[in-house]
């Protein structure tokens, strides 16, 4: 008896179990009528310098909460072609229907490889990436723009392309001025680019976070400690490409990397407004409580300056304050959500 | 200079951080126009039988994220009297003005703690303690019914007082009978008792899931290797003790014991409407692919009965189903949320 | 000065680190002058059915503090091949460097797919993989002999090809006398076969739990919910494939598979000898206090019958037990080290 | 049959389980003959200004795997008194069998609690608290002295009473000539002060680092997001009360807070070399590979100056490092192990 139980307990601690694949959902807030959507468009697997299966990108993208992936393996680099042919149009082929069975939103896309200038530059929502492949990027770009891509400056500050900070040279001025890019990368893997948020706004450029992953997604979180990969986050009518591709061109986009977000002054106010709320706990003659709740899924840095100083309040928490026992709001700069490298989010809360 | 930024990295690793305590906010969904209230109505203190002075259970609820407490130290029972005068006020005195700077309703409470029969018994809402003491149980109950009290029968299967389980004896009858007591714990601290939920039903009592915490929280949480403490969803119109009083003679709470919660048909099915959701992905010839996800902080076991079988689905995660392409719905039992002990609930998730 | 510091702050949360790939040690005890290496023998890449590339398998190894492991993939299976063409000896050739590097030892090997009867064995330590791709899984297995290769049965109780459980046929039997096969698999992925640890015991084969990988292991980690993938542990007079080899020719494995580990009793006993210690704390009249301290990584359920009860140790754990005053050892049956399915190691703590 | 698996399943579920309180073991090594003792001289209960009962200050230093405790309630300060009478023997009195039966040293002590200078100090080993509660700072010290106390000058940075840092006055001067006091904390709860590392060399005092807790310690460790509370570590003879006040009395101590540990050069650099140690992985032409692993639960930041430069190494991981092929051993420093504030330790590892 007591060894019949001993064997029923044995196999229940070792009972197969069915394999589950869960989806962490982030929690983000909508900004008014717009969905916000968890985009990376930018990623390798092993038909260029990647290690992994198209259907890896798709399978992390589903259980880390992503809703929109482009996988974007380099036309000019190649180095596993020894094993495995040059094919283009390999990625896509493979995870399209495995990413519909998913409901994941996988753009076609590719990376065009150039030295400096102009660097590397994906486009994305094509057709077909083989016609890119050509000698001259002004070429390669010029059939993009026939195909209808949208097309994202990358890294602009690579160490390896730019080792004295991104430049924005005459190539790249060249570009511009014939429309052959519209969007750019402030932050890429596990870099970002003060100077270039600059640029994005005197030049009406659309900002991206991106991965850039080669490994599996789980090796760079655990090598850079981090809780999740840099994305991007796009503020769209619906839940289609085409909707992505819409608000990417009306320059919808807040970048999302390590606990920073950053975007137009307008987008990230919004953002703000809707993730974090202040409450009136109690009032006596000295003093008012307040506590702050954070209802999102984004770290936020808080400076109530004058008040309470620096507080720091993690996702889904609440911070206390005390206020004099008048106040109807309080002040507050938001040290994580930049509209400029040296220009924070600053707002209002009130309760 | 080389020793000189090693100095100051070692005082950045080191400098003083200021303290901030944070508290977790727990994500449930209101039920209709009631908000979700997070209660614990049965803890201790040094004044009777526990190890932490009562400041300790308001800042333990803050941080855990309750909305309502109530302490109530034993009247007969003052283990720590030679060191600790007898004060069955004190604990409510010590507590009450560090429980409203911090929004966190405190309940005064007190526990009627005779042998059984009847045993204990949780008088809520009350204006003093010390008159609750007295040698005969009718006697201190009807003390707390002059007080206008909510009243709770306690663990009525706790090992120590019902070694064969919970038993409604007669003079639990005479009491019901007498309107001496309102409500009843379904669970206490790391114990359920599946009879209980029947009585409830039966006599149309308010169920409970209590604490009745002794140590700090913490340590319980360590030791029986759970994520929170048992609380009592209390659904009431307002964040006042009046509202949570009116709530609790209506009826209108679900317990919550480790992952499981338990209440009537009615409330449960509301909550969980409220919490989990299912989209359709994608539908080809053969299949649907639907996604179902947990908006709450409650995890469920789901039974998809003729379909996917059995799934968890931990808080703010979601699954996918694969059903026949012309599915507009599934039928789900959900198997953590018991109306009776062998009635879970069961309902039907479109899409 | 104010938004000097702001924007030096927002550089510091943001600066890019260095990504640091760091191996996870696991702490295990030596059993006397024996090495205790962690392996896995059963793993695939995208040049079969597995979708990462070799390097992924080595960089996976050395974060998760394994020290050897061999890539098997199919050679009669190859899904992949439309885009990656068909070539067995391409993993090892392109992971043994890298292994080296991380000191991963990288034993070369591969998997030959025949249908049941016989079904799957790796073959390990070989030469070169193309030649033991034959029709004939005598043919096969011969070839590997001839290449001085180590022969394990795998998952003979996979549901795929045995759906009532393992049964050894006619055709194992004649494999087994020809002496084509000397270790079997008695967990693989997420699956355990109680039999097989009887047929081990019977027919001396060295026992061996394998994860037989295709996705990245984060991946199944997240989807099991379990802390490792299997291993088997092998007791190796060096830290050479040489040592390792000899280990296996002698039996010196045990099976680790969630929480429970397979082997002889010599072994176990050992092992739990070495993680496992109780100290004498405290005595009075009535009363010695024991704790009993695991050193290991290995999780232990204990049984002490008798005394005690039940009791689960963590790793790096200690617990406590009041034994009468006069004992100078207790008894325990340790439920999770398993000599048959039936039959848990028991075994006495001495103090 | 289906309703009686969902109604055991439910009970499965919510089966009391019993409550077990288990012991977290630190891994530290031993310094030669001298075992590592994890000691808290400095802790408060609701008997002066803390808010937890003495058996609390126990089953904290149990969980968090500490050796050594001393309660040590102010004696001048008891702002509870009007609900806990004043009683300086209560704390040891209450918590000596509980600590010995957990195997805790229990080291009886209480806080002189006098304004600046000269401040705080703590009178441990002493045999009863009450003489010391003088209004002369000199004469309770004296009181001390005859009662063979080891007294330890508390916080001498403590903002409330040095705003301007820690400074040596003449009463100190007194104090320390009259051999009053022997020891003095360089850290004190989540304040450091690397003046007193000077201090403490200059007047061969016994360096301490002590939480001074005075709610519990899991709140603490939430505010301050830390691992584990400030501790000493005692190189003592043997686990008794007389070996640990044997090894104060030689400054055989060294002081943990956060991830950085201080002490004499002699004591980190056995630590250190006890902690970490390199091995060689693979040489080629023009590398030589090397692994340097941490043995121990002290983090550490290590600076290969010349070679791999600045890198973290958490407690049982390894990293990797590339040097040329010739190399014997490689030099680092130590940045989180202080001699002085502006000295860190520097030392050789060989492999």
């Amino acid at each position: 008896m007591k060894t019949a139980i001993r064997f029923l307990l044995a196999l229940c601690l070792t009972a197969p179990l069915r394999a589950q694949s869960l989806r962490n959902e982030i929690l983000l807030p909508q900004i008014g009528e717009f969905l916000t959507l968890k985009c990376d468009f930018h990623m390798h697997t092993v038909f260029s310098d990647g290690s992994v299966w198209p259907t890896v990108r798709v399978d992390e993208a589903w259980s880390e909460g992503l809703d929109v992936i482009s996988i974007t393996d380099h036309l000019e680099y190649t180095p596993n072609k020894d094993w495995v042919p040059v094919n283009h149009e390999a990625p896509f082929e493979i995870a399209r229907v495995h990413a519909a069975q998913r409901g994941i939103l996988l753009v076609k896309g590719t990376e065009i490889t150039k030295s400096m200038p102009p660097g590397h530059f994906n486009a994305l929502f094509i057709q077909q990436a083989t016609p890119l492949f050509q000698e001259d990027p002004v070429q390669a770009l010029r059939e993009a723009r026939k195909q209808g891509a949208f097309v994202i400056w990358n890294h602009p500050g690579w160490k390896a392309q730019s080792p004295d900070g991104p430049v924005w040279m005459d190539a790249h001025q060249k570009l511009f001025e014939e429309g052959l890019f519209q969007g750019i990368e402030v932050s890429n893997h596990n870099d970002w680019y003060p100077t270039v948020l600059g640029w994005a706004r005197d030049k009406n450029l659309t900002v991206f976070s991106n991965s850039d992953m080669h490994g599996p997604v789980s090796q760079f979180l655990e090598e850079f400690k981090v809780a999740r990969r840099p994305m991007t986050l796009v503020f769209a009518a619906q839940r289609t490409t085409e909707s992505v591709h819409e608000a990417l061109r009306q320059k919808r986009t807040i970048g999302w990397f390590r606990d920073n977000l950053f975007g137009s002054s307008a987008l990230l106010e919004a953002f703000f407004a809707a993730s974090v709320k202040a409450t009136a706990l109690h009032a006596d003659d000295k003093t008012r409580w307040i506590t702050v709740t954070n209802h999102s899924d984004v770290a936020c840095s808080l400076d109530f300056t004058g008040t309470a100083g620096p507080r720091h309040l993690p996702p889904r928490q609440s911070l206390r304050l005390s206020l004099p026992p008048d106040r109807q709001h309080v002040d507050v700069t938001v040290t994580n959500m930049l509209i400029q490298a040296d220009q924070p989010l600053t707002t209002r809360l009130a309760f």
